[in-house]
Formats: structure tokens, sequence, C-alpha cells
């Protein structure tokens, strides 16, 4: 387990890096020429999901928020980068449902998605990678810059036999297999895809047959193939009360068929996203987490111009202003589930937010008065 | 753990029994008149895949088999019952396709399926069940003595929030939660579904919300509602090289995903089917296991006229002639996955089949000699 925890705790900063980056960037070029106020020496990334929207509804206190934040033509007056463990969309779509719901101008360079650390996965962007996922997937992960992709169901239509779950869809005759397909030589996991078994088992063939899913090998090779996965998200909150899958309810079902099958554990060379600590319920929320673990990181090594990263948690989320029943644990505490990602160590000082405030409105007011600007 | 493998224990005998029952019923009606032959003291029960078929081919053994069972009038003289794990199909509709295939009618009490027990589960008879599976579900749970059902569909448009791994099923607006729904007071799992995201999601939300899958709860009861289950296959084999998943695929998830959310373990009310040891490869199938644990059952306790259970091992399924590779340890030993179910303890030396031969055509032969019929 050691090295699979080694690549986790690896690329989990990866996402932070790459948001202070944009803000940073955003911030010398947008404000540095000024105005009336001196340039802006701070920036703000945002969650989407319970901080900004809850389902298809804006958070009222959010639209409040960005008045302070706007100047009179409607620009920002500081940086402010949207991170979310969104995969299966487009950097370009989110800015414009975030245009949209928020009702100013963003643009895709302010929007840090799950999978953006796969940029850094080089060495493998030349390999055949099985894709998985959904929505704009294959345009995705040539952004990234994979280029050769084979998708689950292209994979589906060259090895027809293989996906019998559906009985709908199972072929109605005797099929001759194919050898002319290409070897695969990678996973690539970018968000939860639809018909989790036609995934679940292709996945599972490219691993245990090295890529050639047609054949039947004596054992299975280990290590298998590199597994690239982005967004462990176990749970999310939509409009439902209680929490929705999330891609890393995905992973965890690969994760246990993989076990079962072959008695070893599914081993990931990389997983990015935010790390996900969100509980099934009252408990301070991933990004929490993750922004302590980045200040942590800035404490030993400097990223650009930024110093810090400090957390505030909101209360419009998962995590209610009601504080949690005395007879509930504390999350990680014994006797409570954790809804972490088996790769992430779990640290539990790392739940604690520098500041808890009851929406957006209330944090931007907060740090606009600390960086001593008006509000 | 141990109650859990106490239920398992219980039930895994009742298939054979309800075959054996069969058998004898069969015996009693069809042959006792007799002919020139004194009646069959004896009968056969038969697994379908791997010995009479694989995927869409008639294995020939089995054909040549079945001209030896026949009399000149195309009827049985003796009687044959076929047991498989398939549960998302009517008994009709199996007896069709066996007829189609065979070349001779089998009658719908030939043949056992892997949900045929739940029969006797008639304390949970008239609760209100989520059923999950497909094909013709409904009227396979009515047949079975369920009186009040409610498909995943069904419970999917009740509460259309539930549902979100699918972007494109999403609801595309806020719906108001719905509240006169009848509470769901179990669960029953008859084969494995489709989209199987949908069907994790919604048993999980109703085993958490304690059958109110539009609320949520402080926490999750425990222990949950009753779940019953048929078909603990985790792999089944078909036309492509490797074995394919089956419905305990599903159950290993829907167990990983209860387990991670909750801390607990999924705890079955009755489980019932061939207890499946089918492994990856080369391992003697579960049938074998099956028609020896319920031979250990005879010796103790009389079923009918039944007073003992020979198993035979063809080698036309996922156990080859040839021997296992010296390398591969053996099935449940140390280092090897087990690929039964969580539940069903494992004794290896119900493993061992009484005989081993090629085909069904051999198996045939050997039986009506040891019992005294001309071949």
């Amino acid at each position: 387990m050691a090295a699979l925890g080694e690549a986790a705790a690896r690329w989990a900063p990866a996402l932070w890096r790459r948001a202070v980056r944009a803000a940073s960037w955003l911030g010398g070029r947008r404000f540095a020429s000024g105005g009336t106020q001196s340039p802006p020496t701070f920036g703000l990334l945002l969650d989407i999901d319970g901080v900004l929207v809850r389902g298809h509804q804006v958070i009222p206190a959010a639209q409040e928020a960005f008045r302070q934040l706007l100047d009179p033509q409607g620009q920002l007056r500081v940086p402010v980068v949207f991170v979310t463990n969104a995969g299966n969309i487009s950097q370009c779509s989110k800015a414009e449902e975030l245009s949209d719901q928020l009702g100013f101008q963003v643009e895709p360079d302010q929007v840090i998605l799950s999978h953006s650390p796969m940029k850094l996965f080089s060495q493998h962007h030349n390999r055949r990678m099985l894709v998985s996922g959904q929505g704009p997937l294959v345009e995705n992960a040539r952004a990234l810059g994979f280029k050769h992709l084979v998708t689950v169901d292209e994979l589906r239509a060259a090895f027809p036999v293989l996906d019998m779950v559906d009985l709908q869809r199972r072929p109605k005759t005797t099929l001759l297999p194919r050898n002319d397909f290409p070897v695969i030589e990678g996973v690539l996991l970018l968000g939860e895809p639809v018909r989790w078994e036609t995934s679940l088992q292709l996945i599972t063939d490219v691993l245990l047959s090295d890529g050639n899913p047609g054949t039947g090998l004596a054992t299975a090779p280990y290590p298998h193939l590199p597994v690239l996965a982005s967004n462990t998200d176990l749970l999310w909150m939509a409009e439902a009360k209680m929490p929705r899958f999330g891609h890393g309810t995905f992973l965890l079902c690969l994760e246990a068929i993989y076990r079962k099958l072959t008695g070893r554990e599914l081993c990931y060379t990389g997983l990015t996203g935010k790390p996900s600590l969100l509980t099934y319920r009252d408990n301070p929320t991933s990004d929490v987490y993750g922004a302590n673990l980045f200040h942590q990181h800035l404490q030993t090594q400097q990223e650009g111009a930024a110093r810090s990263c400090a957390s505030i948690l909101v209360c419009t989320g998962v995590y209610g202003p009601q504080a949690p029943s005395p007879t509930a644990p504390a999350p990680g505490s014994e006797g409570s589930p954790f809804h972490g990602h088996r790769d992430f160590g779990f640290r539990p000082e790392l739940l604690q937010a520098a500041h808890v405030v009851s929406d957006l409105q209330e944090a931007v007011r907060l740090v606009l008065r600390k960086e001593g600007w008006t509000v």
C-alpha cells in the first residue's frame, strides 16, 4: 500500500497548484495595470457545489458576494478561480454554465476541473488508452494531451461477446473473435460513466488480459497496465436530501471487483482531483482538507508567488450550521466510516478550517477586511 | 458474520432439495406405470451452461446423451431436472429455450431457477418489496409469492432527484419532493439489473432511509431492511474466452458500497441459488460443490425418497480436461482468490467430484451402467 499512498500524496496538491497558478496568472494579466486601488496580492479559489449553487439553484448569498467582487464595469476586482471535482464536462462548458448562473462572464481559464492535472502525466500521453467517463470524454482527454484513445463503446463494438449483462444488448448470434484490434496500453478514468456494468467488465477485461480483451491469459499480469483516475469523490450533494454517488463510488466498485477476482489491489499510477473526504453527513468538506494540504505544501515549497492558502468553510453545502449530534463520532475516528479514497492517507488535523462562516458573502467580507480592502 | 453465514448455510441446499423433489414428483407421475423396464429409482439433475450449451451452441455430446435418455416415442426414460442459476427469465421461457436447443419437449416444472426457493420465504411475501433484476422481473417475483412490488424504475420515476449519474437522464428542472409514496419494507434481488449505477444508488437509498428514499435520516438504521438475493455467481462462462460478470459481481459492488458508506456489513436475510465457487479459471464448478453439500445433507436428513446425490464433473465447461498449471495454487488455498460469495463458508473437501468424465454422454453412460440399465 505504500506505493499507492505515495502516488496519491504526490498528486493530491496538484489541483490546488494549478488553481493558484491560474489565479496568479489572472492576477498578473488583468489587475497589474491597477486602477484607483493597488493590484490585489490575493485571490479566491472557490468550490462550486454547495458554495455557489445547489442543484439548479444559485445560492442567494453567493450572488451577493459577487456584487462585492465586481467593479462597476462588471469586471472582477480580484482573481477568482473555480475549482471543481466535476470531470464529465469541458472547461468551456463549465465556464458558460457558471456565466449563466452567476450573471457575469467566467472565462474557461478560470475553471479547474478534477482532471486538469492529467496534463502533467506526459509519459502516458503517447500510450493507447482506454478512456472511461461521459460527456465530451474524448475531447477532454485530447485537451489533456492523450493522443491515442479508445472508448468503452468502441471496445464493446470491437468485442461484442464481452458485454453480456444486458439481455437486450447481448449479441444474438455467434461472432468470430477479432484479432486485429491494437493492444491497449493503459486506462484513463475521467469521470463516472453510464452503464457501470459495461465499463466495469471491459476495464477489468483489459487489465486481466494485459490490453488484449479478446484473449484469455493463464494468469493475470501484476503489476497491471497503468491506471490514471481523476475525481475520487465518493459522494456529492445535489437536490436530494441524501448525497449522491460520485466517481469515487465507481472506483470503489472497480477496486472491489479487481480484488475479488485476483486477490490483489488495483493500483493507480495517478489519482487527481480534490481529495474527497465528503462523508455521509455533518463533515467539513473535501475543500477544507485540500486547501490545508496545499497550505502545508506551501510552507516547504513556494509555488509561483503563492505563500499561503487559508481555508474558509461555508455552511451552505453538505456541512450544515447545526453542530454534529453528540452521538455522532468525529469523521475518521473509530466507529465512523472513512469516506475518503483508500489511497489518501487521513490526517484529521487538516479537516479544521481556518475560518467557519455562514455563506460566501460572509467569506468574501472576511477576506476583503483581512486584506485591508474596502467592502 | 456468524448470522450471515448461518443464513447462507440454511438456504444453500434449498435449490437441490427443490430439484430432487421435482425429479421425484416427475418420477412418480410419468414413470410409475412402467413399460418393459421397471420404473427408475434415480434421476438426473443437470446444469445447463457448460454441460448442455455454451453460448448459442449446443454441445454435441449433450445431444448424444439425450438420444440414450429418450425412448422411441421421444419421452424421457428417467426424470431429468435442469438446475440453473439463471434468474432473469421465467421457468416457461427457459423450458421453451431448452426445448428448442435440445430438440425434445422440456416442461416448465423440469426447470429449477436460482430464485425458485424464494417460495419458502413466505414471511416476506406480504411486504412491499423493491425488486431488482431484468427480464420478466415482476412476473417472476409474483410467481414466487411476493404480492407488493416496486421496481427500481418505478422508484426512480417517483423520486427523480435520486438517480444522478447519467447526465442525459438527470431532471432538467427543480422538482418538488414527493411524500405520498408508500414505505418500502424489503429488497428482493432476483438477478443482475442493467444500469448498475441506478440500482446501486436506489437500493442504497432505500436501505439508508429505512424505506423512505425521499428523506434523509440522521443515522442509517442497522440492522437494515430485509434483503433477499438469489444467484451469487460472481462469474459465468459464455462465448468470450474469459468468464463474464454474474449477479454475484453486482452483489459484491452493493456490499462494498454499503460497507464504505456505513462502516457495517450488508446483511442478507436469505441467499438462494447454487453456491457459486466458479473461479477465474481451472476450478471445478459450483455444481459439484452444491451436489456434494446436498449429498452431505441427505446423510443426516431424508428428503422425500432421495437418499444420495452423486456429483459428476464434465469437462465441457469452465473446467477443462487439461490439468491445472503447476504454478496455479489450488482454489481457495493461500494466495489464490476465493470467488465464492462472502457468506458461503468454504469447505475444500466438497470440491471433489465423485466422478470426472469428458462430457454429458459419458456421464449418462456411467449413470445408466451403475444403475444396471441398458445403454
